[in-house]
């Protein structure tokens, strides 16, 4: 078994959801927007288009399918995906729930403003581990 | 035939550069970056996750291809790629090639500063639509 080695950065600024086929799946840990990373699990891929066709194809699977828990969860305005890393390299995939009363709105989350980190007791937390639970139950 | 409706907001802000299976590609009208966007030609699409299964694959196969273009012809240091729509609603999706030296780096291009748009003759525009050609070619 490889152990799945997270970038120290990712690591710090993120919470543990679950893991998908494909990816890990993290929780920004930034209150102001339902927000979630997707890491795939492989060595030294950077952009998407290093991903292999079979993995690619899952992919995007795992960005439609965290895309409708955040729908289903949030009925959020619009959702937001994403594949920088200008800042960490490690291939990850941002989906994002965005509202037009959201802080930033409608200018692009990264970089705008301060994150506000959960409390780790917060409800808003649980749910979105349980919209996860269950999305992946199906 | 269908006739293919592009929202008069990317109408205006890109210029052609030519269709692929299920997107059309322009070019962002803005020469700071290599900047193509594809916009799927569906009815009533906005995020990605409204695209059926078949098409959400072709969309990742074109995402992907449009990434290795910028990346071969200009060996940027990173490929951005992201889905927002919170201005304008119909389903496209961005394909940049970035640079430690580009003037926003490290941040997010969208809505940073303004657009400095290509002179109709200029080489860059020229460039970028020759590697066009000549990958969906082979």
């Amino acid at each position: 078994m490889i152990k799945f080695s997270l970038h120290p950065q990712l690591a710090e600024s993120t919470l543990d959801l679950g893991p998908l086929p494909l990816s890990e799946a993290r929780i920004n840990n930034d209150s102001r927007f339902p927000w979630i990373i997707l890491i795939p699990r492989g060595k030294g891929l950077v952009g998407l288009h290093d991903l292999g066709t079979g993995d690619l194809q899952v992919m995007m699977l795992e960005i439609r399918d965290m895309s409708r828990l955040l729908v289903e969860a949030y009925s959020p305005d619009r959702i937001n995906v994403g594949a920088l890393g200008n800042i960490v390299p490690q291939l990850h995939v941002h989906v994002i729930a965005r509202f037009e009363t959201d802080p930033v709105w409608p200018n692009p989350v990264w970089g705008a403003g301060s994150p506000v980190p959960y409390d780790e007791e917060s409800p808003e937390l649980g749910k979105i581990r349980d919209a996860f639970k269950n999305y992946t139950s199906v």
